[in-house]
């Protein structure tokens, strides 16, 4: 399986690129046909959308925070104002990528969070974003309530441990 | 429209997200119904797809080397090692999005691209893709091949001045 | 380039499977790298998104009537309740598509559109979408308002001569 | 939750549009904030995503045919020649859809597959794919191999009992 990075990457080099504590949430991804580019790896904005995915299913499964109700009763939105993502090696059809969440900043209003992507224990891709809670009746940024809040500092104290 | 920036930013401090030089290609994108989420903004995803189609774009025509050939008879791919966006403003269906390009590094064999996307000259989103030449055939790096080099310096020169 | 049908089909089979009358709007869509599948063709459901901006295209430029400002200002909806293609003869990346549009049914809340695809005048694929005209505040079907109505006869009126 | 159809249907009037039998294959699926268009329903395009993603886990899963090593390593292709779907009622963020499949028709070299998506024990979609088994190294049309056509046939009798 190749791998892109230009020169070999210490694992120390960036933090974000280490396999994820055993306490994270994770959930698994079957890699598809649909996910596949003509050159047979994942086209990369697929792994965006996944993201996505895998931050609703944190807050409904690891936080225990409904994501639909969230965003369709208490109309709380979290639109992501900065996403990255470094794709050290690729992923084909066939592969089971295994993502979790970790938070890296839980601020007033925002949070970082970073989601590494793994087959079999190797980190295949590192992301991060950046999303702001926001009123969707305004689009005003607002603090992040506190049962969110407090779900999300017990999240970190587990996972870290 | 709200800007979803959590302080205000002056152009300076920043640089991709100024609005781009006047010589640089660029090409529009209409925001669709489908590229809309439930809070009626555009889904973050769809701009990382958009970025691919804009650099397809800019192959073809800005540098006058066919992607589409590139790809499938020469057998040189462009895989993205990383990705990164922030998005200042969000855009809304009926918008036309204005994406262009700005070479920000040219390496031996990867390249980072800043597009920006701006809507009436006001800077929506800011975005970088590094990629890196790479053979279809067995996925190593192979040095960007001299034809595509001359015309991104020339690009380069050009969209600068 | 491989035809996919089991058997020959003769064009009189089926209508829809001729090329569209020179009167009926027409769009080009480049098949992009993001389009095709591992076998390099276009990945089907792709179609059908391409099939949407088709629509929205059609009502704006070819009816005249803005379509973002009929679902976001009139709260008009069109959803779709039945689709349907052939997909006669894949294509692929670098090929040029064609898409027309062609009014098959207008009922009073309902609207049986029929969409081709073409590479240099050769029938690709065929399409068909109902869509049902449809309060966007309760979600219950409403009778195609009369503006809209009288802009889709004269449509059909000068796509078939 | 609304129903698009024009006029009640009768469960009998179509009979893909009945629950699938016990038997048959079935995934659930989460709707997504992504799969949402701005009216909050999920956009059509997305259930024939999905419906290839059904018939990826329905070979692996229920026929016991790695679907990944036929597509890579048997180089055998199932291209969609024709699709269609009937979009009853539409589902939301939050739902979970359960999708089954059943065989319609088996022939030589192409295979009718008919996808009903259900909320509840609710049909919400009924959806249909004829696929082609193909060469992925000629694209030439091939007789559906025997492993693959017994398994088939034995998932067909145990399905509809």
């Amino acid at each position: 399986m190749p791998d892109f990075s230009e020169r070999p990457r210490r694992p120390d080099d960036h933090p974000g690129h280490r396999p994820l504590p055993a306490g994270c949430f994770r959930v698994q991804r079957p890699i598809r046909f649909s996910h596949s580019d003509p050159a047979g790896i994942v086209y990369f904005p697929v792994y965006f959308d996944m993201f996505n995915g895998v931050v609703e299913d944190w807050f409904t499964q690891g936080l225990d925070i409904d994501y639909a109700s969230m965003i369709l009763d208490r109309r709380l939105g979290l639109p992501i104002v900065h996403a990255e993502c470094d794709f050290t090696i690729p992923s084909r059809m066939g592969d089971t990528l295994t993502l979790g969440v970790l938070i890296e900043r839980l601020g007033r209003s925002s949070l970082k969070l970073r989601i590494n992507g793994e087959v079999n224990g190797q980190v295949r891709l590192s992301g991060g974003l950046t999303v702001v809670t926001t009123s969707l009746d305004d689009f005003a940024s607002i603090p992040i309530p506190d049962d969110i809040r407090h779900a999300m500092e017990r999240y970190k104290a587990g996972c870290e441990v």
